[in-house]
């Protein structure tokens, strides 16, 4: 493939694919132009790399070989929420339980192929998982920068790869613009949230979705929005599909936001193509912590691709959230985390106001599982005692006996 | 596919597909007869559901779809600690985090198509949760026997998909005996470890491992060992592969015990044909709580599979699933639970004796994922603070400037 980068905004391009941003001020990505014959051409593997003609690398050893290849599922529990044919698009099944792990398995190796023996990431969550993960398979160094407050529970959920963790005082908003500048000093490529080669592998999450639903083709496709990197890669891979002539319509991209931090919503709201930065004091508290991003580094490249798609963006609260969450286990049977949650309490919103049809697909996307900072042993759980020799008695009372 | 059980001992045969255990006392399974036409017409769709034809019910909607399809990947990292060339099958990207979800995929619904509308289980870990979320996702009750004493976190994992928890004070090792009784006596099937329905998933591990691998054979499958029923599935499916005359030699099926609860290991160095139970006074305490088992219901039928395919059993200490988990981690990239951590251990342990050549295949089956109990916030975690400032001095130091 093409290993160009081009800016999808003024459309610029770059030869140098370890670049980031355009002059224009905008991300980057990385081309890959297929053609019908790419679909055709696709080995009969499992996993993302049935699309490796279509990735910047060659598929590694490692990790990242199972990265992605994640199920879609028809979920009609969850019909009544969505308004619509619920889907499940369960990214926790990854080796990190989530969607990162699409992006570390291609950006990682990308930057070892492009001479950098050291890695690194700017996050305190499910991307510093990822990332430290895909390193240690490759046997290369990684140097996480996580804020100073971080939480214990986190800090062993990074540490368990033995990365360099480095807690950084000062502004930790900051760190965005500084990894890239600390990645043309230094021999490290501080992988950010938007990096080209995150993207391309966000971008088969797409694809497999295609391929699981053909011939139909999803209405509503609805994810969890944060720095807008997965976005991006979304919108990468309709783009794609569109190139190879796939696609009769696009499926519409709907974020969802934490109300807590809405950069995203009140952009989309205000017509704008630009998110403002929030400020920390209009930026709230909330459980979904992947996504409580007041200034999203591809916010403009997501609301962009929620226009070109006819999607939305919508906030939810964290009571919703919770509510939402508790329908992916009781109705589905999928232990989200709250941010990937949230995606059913955003696509109920919309139902609400008459955007989903009752015959739509509707793909929800929970990015990352619940069982990571699930397990706290606080939750107030019912449950009754019956001694072993009572059971009988117990089910007798609850079921009955079995008809003769 | 016929869907007749029989007896891996004494051969006996039943027409009623949700009885358990054999007059002869052993657990029975259930037969496929696979031929070489039932590979090659294998519809191309992932997951477990590609070996529908030879599972005992249709493929189900909801999570069930979800199930199994796990990656096969090789792991170089990992070669020194087998002695071969290490692959992992990442049975922790299931839906719930564990290989109960294929048993679960197949018993909760067979289970259903049999009329009994309320499942069950008995089980505090990894497979009351699979349980409860395959029933939740086909909106049917379940009940879920737990001892008296389970810890909070555990019930908080199981309770999130809302099944009737029942504390059962008395001797909670002789469930497995009550649970059998309670089936026959009220309208639920409680779904055993063992119930032939759950092996018939099991089994699709196999046939994944097979068809990732073709055309070359794995020479170890190394699996962690409870009760049994995970290893008579992996039997099972050897036996399938064999029966359609696609595999010239069996796999070695190696099993590893906690030396904490070790009656398989026990057994098989003594050259018994069955395990001898364990009394409490001899079981101790462990990390690795999924394998804690003193009276494996399908030890016998472990032992066959290990004895019939060449295989081995042995037990690791504590000390050696830690240090296994760590590498899982450190060297593969890999999060994965102490008694799956314990296959590396076991096969380390093989190969110090000779029992693992240079070239083998050695397939590593971590059962489940390391995150649901991880991140309790109190593991020592390094870390070195910097200003967001002096950044560039601190990498400066630890990897120089870029060259020109």
């Amino acid at each position: 493939m093409s290993r160009s980068l081009s800016c999808y905004r003024c459309g610029d391009r770059y030869d140098d694919d370890t670049r980031v941003r355009c002059a224009c001020g905008e991300p980057l990505w990385i081309d890959a132009r297929p053609t019908a014959s790419s679909w055709d051409d696709r080995p009969d593997r499992g996993g993302m790399w049935r699309y490796e003609a279509l990735l910047p690398i060659d598929r590694p050893e490692g990790v990242a070989g199972a990265a992605g290849g994640t199920p879609l599922v028809r979920t009609p529990g969850l019909d009544d929420a969505t308004g619509g044919r619920a889907f499940v698009k369960d990214e926790g099944e990854n080796p990190t339980g989530a969607y990162k792990d699409r992006g570390s398995a291609v950006a990682v190796p990308h930057a070892i192929a492009a001479g950098d023996d050291v890695v690194g990431t700017v996050s305190y969550g499910n991307m510093a998982i990822s990332t430290a993960a895909h390193a240690a398979s490759l046997d290369r160094e990684c140097v996480v920068f996580v804020p100073a407050d971080i939480s214990g529970v986190r800090l062993e959920l990074i540490a368990q790869y033995e990365p360099t963790i480095v807690r950084v005082s000062g502004e930790y908003g900051k760190l965005y613009g500084d990894a890239l500048a600390l990645s043309e000093r230094h021999p490290i490529s501080v992988l950010v949230s938007d990096a080209p080669a995150r993207i391309s592998g966000y971008k088969t999450a797409v694809f497999e979705i295609y391929d699981a639903l053909a011939p139909e083709t999803p209405d509503v496709i609805a994810l969890p929005a944060s720095s807008g990197g997965f976005a991006s890669g979304v919108w990468l891979g309709i783009r794609d599909l569109e190139s190879a002539g796939l696609l009769a319509e696009r499926p519409r991209v709907c974020l969802v936001q934490t109300a807590a931090a809405d950069p995203l919503t009140r952009a989309f709201e205000a017509g704008a193509t630009e998110p403002t930065p929030m400020s920390p004091d209009e930026t709230g508290e909330t459980i979904a912590h992947s996504i409580g991003n007041p200034d999203p580094p591809s916010g403009a490249r997501a609301l962009a691709a929620v226009r070109d798609t006819g999607g939305a963006v919508v906030s939810v609260t964290d009571d919703e959230i919770r509510a939402a969450q508790r329908r992916f286990a009781v109705d589905g049977g999928f232990c989200v985390e709250p941010a990937s949650a949230a995606t059913l309490a955003g696509v109920s919103r919309l139902a609400e106001r008459g955007e989903v049809a009752a015959d739509d697909s509707v793909v929800l996307v929970p990015t990352g599982t619940g069982f990571k900072e699930m397990g706290t042993g606080e939750a107030a759980v019912e449950t009754e005692a019956v001694h072993r020799t009572d059971l009988s008695d117990r089910l007798e009372s609850l079921l009955g006996s079995r008809r003769p």
